[in-house]
């Protein structure tokens, strides 16, 4: 049950505070044979990583990937996997004015109420830095999935209030990396850069919203009735720091339809594999999301995830100390405006490993 | 790692499809020497049954629960406690016409994909029905978390595009009852019905929002990383049949906002507890939904969940069967129109669990 | 975590006292598709009935199982499987003068401390009875290990200090049945009837060993390093009540042998297997008991579990009750002079959840 | 269910093989404010390495614990704690000679069964250097117990044929660590260190059993039905390399006792604490082993582990390799004669984990 450890046949356990030495963690239940890409995991490290533009934030975090175990001449063993990334260019003294501040929709003042003790550096174990785990674990699980043609595509649908409203089906899913805010849409894009360095210029922040697309998932994946593949996508999002909502298929929106718009519509395809004919059976719409009593139907899984606006900000903030003190927070340093763009990567890292999870329990009833 | 229990030191595990023999499931970590109070649970799962009112559907279920152990002259004893509830008045007969067809938006194909066999009566493990386990134990849970201060109350905020817009603070929970909706607010509620009885009038279906508010939780609930208290709730709430969505706090409407309008400021007040003169730090505002980094803050703890269409329509639909030939599907029996007033004890059930598990993994640390 | 529930991909959750309304529990992760011979599971729970023989206790108990859920038309669905077995015959009065009596070597008194309050009826939770519950689970486990070629055989070893030195190879394991004490061997078998109505004449009790053997196993069950095959075959045989020791291949014994004697040399044979040559690689002895590293080897995996004598005595003891007052203990009612014969069934259904889990865990990974 | 995490509400996870870069692992679960003193750790560390006397083997293991995590100015902050130890001096090419070779009675063959390759140096995930890591989990959950009374101690009960024979409570178990082969009395370790020595000379090897006792622990803890105290240490037991049988209390011997020999009966003594006359209960013997009904009952908890003499032999071996031919083993380096002396703190450490696991599931459920 450890708190610190997400998934059951495949799974990370994660460690690290943003200012102490390293942050890493263990992967256990990578198949064995897998081959290891370093390259590839590397950059997916790099996607993740601040600074990478104008855009995001200037920190500069060289985070080089260490492996400690699991893998062999270039393969996975079966064996966990452990990883560490060091955190330099940590510069503590940035937060010494704030020990003993609880900083305003921070977890200064929560994790001090749970623990009577906390590591004021940077947001400690609550910072975003630590994500940078589940993108390793993520490109882990990408891997593996690759082998069974289950891919992840996740972009920035939003932000503040520039919204994205195409169909991702409409949408050049590989142009995503190009957009420095990882928008696949041009127009869109431009739009959200220039809210962004509007709102760098006075100091303040805002939220967005992430879509991903999961291709390629065979039906039957998911358990019912806790275990649904929703609900496992559901915590996952829920767990990435800022993220405040999750919605799959129709969402929130799909609350407004009338049933008869809703249903989506079974139909049969002639398909024809290896001379054998076969009737595929496939969905006239997909507001399902893939996903129906909990479990894949072979459509495309998509799904949003809501994040709040930034809460560290470069204005001063009204707030107290330990003792109930009133405090000015005066900004330092330099700050994300919004962490969709880099909440991307992130958001993939989980699905992966949600999917691969659910891959592998699905794989252990074919008996 | 059982898929169909739920939650750690407190937990459900499920059993049970709609036309078998029975629902239930047994709760294990219910604390000893709880008082058992028969009519409370009771009481519980007579709300979740349909046929209540006019808006709900009208199949007979009386529902009396049964327990079979875990409870000595009227005490919990801390071993576990297995209940279950007949399914009576089952007619599985009326489900005959839907052997071998997939109906549209339902489970039955990703079902029938997943283990290659199924029990078509009436979504078998996939029915609604079986949410009845979750509002027994959630009455269970309640029961305990009652003892400890903690108070959850859902509503309706949402039925079709009719919403309910006022803030909860300005709602009096107490009325949820007394609305055929849940709906604590009257003239939102007469909006309601009457939008459900032109529903039912076509033959078709809508979805709706359902609102959840814990109060009395003390700061210092939720585990990072990955068990973040709205980690658990996500999926908890994502567990509920026909849930499509789950936002806390400021929610998708929170990516909007900007992070100096989204913070919520702390300050001190003075309280005078027991003669000792203490400083209560609060926020002014509570977008945070009552929980930072994971952690609850000690605020009201509020959540949104989405509900779908149901997808049971007493109109004509379109769909295949198991070998792909197209098919009709002639309505039959009776359904809801909108499944959210029903699953208002479910949400609370499910919150509940979460609550008690993670105040029990709080209070395992204070050593 | 649920203390009640045991496996991971296979699991049982466990309910029910001695004197309650039932024992049963919920078992999840069989198989879909697996044929649900109700003879079998039947003959399974009356094999650890009491009363079949003079050699065990008189205690009339029908115990006929009901199947709740989780089978249709007579196939596993994939879904829980809920039983239960009614408690008739429970005289509680039997156990009147027992209230607030703390027996020796009972669970009466540690269950007193931990949950402050007991049904005092019997044993309660702590009653030989709950054993009922991991039959009727091992029944089903049983199932799905037969068609992937695993079985299971315990017989008793051990009575007093009547010993049955024999190697296993040397038995006629389908003699198991037919001797009243489950001992494969007819000197012994009778020696040890001898000793246990020797016993029950004087109110005397004594202990036993049992020994499972598993044949069929495939190499490559059980994970390092917590998981190991034997770790989780120790936990579930020390779950058993009486259970004091487990050992597995050359257990205790081999402590004292030299390592040139006990290591187990490999060998390869030639194998032909639909036409083409294999070397199948054999070991010629088997003193780590069909495990290395934690893991099956392909040889038989076998193991004794010890079980202490019943504490129920047909004699008088000095005792106290909660209060610390000094107490006499009049026997009452019939018990069991050896449990070893009735631990049996139990010992091989606990092993039999160890290996289909085992099985599925090993199945989930190859991708 | 990460195969290679132990533990629920206090765990390790593990990594690590003994000829990659590091061993290590993350403790999750540990109080926060606990002072973390890192010399009492080290030393815990010192007392499993190899090489500390002319009785354990030469290999030069300099094993300096690095902390990465979790530990804030000296107090644990209750997030996860993540450690290391290089892998220095490992001299892989020591192993050269054994690529694709299966020696007897390790892990070689099994493993490469269940994951089709294998890191063929030193044992890699199967070797002893891993249980290092539990070595420094369980010095946490030392440090954990210290403050709420629970203390361990475990010392060589047998090496060989060569028995200490004594009751724990006659020896005096702080001498544990004076003997060479942690064997608190003097004549039989002298005999114990002769043994050794000369089955060094003839290149053969031997098992040996560790006792552990424990002192201190409050009774209630421990969880029925599966969860028992036993069940787990057991687990925990069996999961150490080499471990091959685990008894608690009578044991083994138990089985051929007679039940009135057996009981252990109650008695209340007078106990004066902070004025208040109270009736503490007590058990005359203490066959069960601190432990009834898998609950402890505040007597002294103790066990045997038996271990398997050491499979790498300084003599000529034959075996197989990978393609069934036959080859012969040479022997290199150097190897533990006996393992018993050195898996003294591994069994303790594995009990510490096992016990303040226990101790946090107590604590949770008094509210």
């Amino acid at each position: 049950m450890a708190a610190n450890t997400f998934g059951t046949l495949f799974s990370l356990s994660s460690f690290g505070e943003s200012h102490g030495i390293a942050v890493g963690g263990i992967i256990d239940g990578l198949p064995a044979g897998i081959d290891v890409d370093m390259n590839f995991i590397q950059n997916e490290l790099n996607r993740r990583k601040p600074g990478q533009s104008g855009i995001t934030t200037q920190r500069n975090e060289s985070d080089i990937i260490k492996i400690l175990s699991g893998v062999f001449e270039g393969k996975s063993t079966g064996t966990p996997i452990a990883f560490f990334v060091e955190n330099k260019d940590i510069r503590s003294g940035d937060y010494d004015h704030l020990k003993g501040v609880y900083r305003p929709s921070h977890a200064d003042y929560s994790y001090h109420m749970k623990y009577g003790i906390r590591d004021h550096r940077g947001g400690g174990r609550a910072s975003g830095r630590e994500t940078l785990n589940r993108v390793a674990a993520g490109a882990f699980a990408k891997l593996a999935l690759e082998k069974v043609g289950i891919r992840l595509f996740a972009y920035v649908k939003q932000i503040g209030s520039i919204k994205l409203l195409k169909d991702y089906n409409k949408l050049d899913l590989q142009t995503i990396e190009k957009s420095l805010v990882r928008c696949p849409d041009e127009r869109t894009s431009i739009l959200m850069e220039k809210l962004i360095s509007e709102l760098r210029k006075s100091g303040d922040t805002t939220g967005g919203v992430v879509r991903c697309v999961i291709t390629g998932a065979p039906a039957g994946l998911g358990d019912p009735v806790f275990d649904k593949l929703q609900s496992n996508l559901a915590k996952a999002m829920l767990s990435i720091n800022a993220a405040k909502g999750f919605e799959y298929g129709s969402g929130f929106q799909g609350s407004e339809m009338l049933g008869s718009d809703h249903n989506d519509e079974f139909f049969a395809v002639q398909e024809n594999k290896e001379g054998v004919k076969n009737k595929l059976i496939k969905t006239k719409t997909n507001h399902s999301g893939g996903i129906q009593g909990g479990i894949s139907n072979g459509e495309d899984i998509y799904f949003n995830v809501a994040f709040k606006p930034v809460p560290s900000l470069m204005m001063e903030q009204n707030s107290v100390d330990e003792k109930g003190n009133a405090v000015k927070i005066i900004p330092k340093g330099r700050h994300d405006v919004c962490i969709a763009p880099r909440a991307v990567p992130v958001v993939e890292a989980m699905a992966a490993m949600v999917m691969l999870d659910h891959f592998l329990r699905y794989k252990a009833y074919k008996i």
